[in-house]
């Protein structure tokens, strides 16, 4: 790493030489170095020093991580369901938000225990109301797409103060709800982190 | 590297042979991959190879991250309170989970957004029912302290599908409640660790 870091972009042919090594007993550690990021190989070119350390190419690979793998199954109601309904949907499938569609299955609205909780200490009648009258709706809801990254979303979680986001598809009338990813999902990824299930 | 694995445990010096170099040569780089976790270093014996990849490394450190690090504050109420006001409270504090505490300020229970929505689908009055009705109490509740380390309780949240533990400190009439940890540190720790702010 000295070398490279000193003389870099150098072949390893001439690392081999300035250690009175032969290519052949130097190529494994070469192997290792660049795989695990401290060094870089271009073809023709030579061996880099990339200057990360072993946390910062952690850090590069967790930025890598994409919604696709890891996010849940959406639990979905339509706009018109009541809010008594969609409470006691909520308790059935145990998530803590639902998405709401309009006929064309189409996303129109997000529900949190917290609207939920909010309405239910008005002074309506619960299973008279329907969820399109409580429920955030476009365009206040936040959304992303399969191919994000989990960290953007995990961000956006933190500083708009959600517990989840839909994964959406994009069709001609508007997004259909695909996927669910939620702070058990994080609390997941980082446990997958320490068990080197991830990475 | 491969000069350890094959013959460790083996002194630098011996290294330094090996390679046609000197020790001052030689040290920057075993010093590095001894930082670096690669290789470890006993004092009389030399260097072993200790067979860690970049990511075992790397959730070696996070399975050391403690709790006392990453807390929040807990929010706490008395446990004559009503619901109604628990529900208040829980929506000027903007939390998940309160703790409910009795005369000595000794945890006795938990209220989460959970509890007090399925309290407000009953049929008795929000206002007149006190917490210590509806709550999760002593000894059903999972609690953590400020030792224990972060990835154990990520996986206490995620087995018993819980959203936050109480911190708590033991003291002679029980637990009293220094803390809370939830979904929501440890997505920011997920995303402290990208950002390389932790570790």
């Amino acid at each position: 790493m000295q070398i490279v870091k000193e003389n870099g972009p150098i072949t390893g042919e001439h690392i081999a030489e300035k250690l009175n090594l032969t290519r052949a007993t130097l190529r494994p550690d070469l192997a290792i170095l660049t795989m695990s990021g401290f060094l870089e190989a271009r073809p023709r070119v030579g061996y880099f020093y990339t200057g990360k350390t072993g946390t910062q190419l952690l850090a590069d690979k967790l930025k890598k991580l994409q919604v696709k793998d890891f996010q849940s199954i959406p639990v979905v109601i339509h706009e018109n369901v009541s809010v008594y309904d969609a409470i006691c949907t909520m308790f059935l499938e145990d998530v803590g938000t639902l998405f709401v569609v309009d006929d064309n299955a189409i996303l129109v609205g997000v529900l949190s225990r917290k609207d939920l909780l909010r309405a239910s200490i008005g002074k309506q009648e619960l299973p008279s109301i329907p969820v399109h009258i409580i429920m955030t709706r476009m365009p206040n809801i936040t959304i992303c797409r399969r191919d994000d990254f989990i960290l953007d979303v995990a961000k956006t979680l933190i500083e708009k103060q959600i517990d989840a986001l839909p994964v959406v598809k994009d069709t001609e009338k508007g997004f259909e709800v695909a996927g669910r990813i939620t702070k058990t999902n994080m609390t997941k990824i980082l446990v997958g982190l320490s068990e080197n299930e991830i990475m």
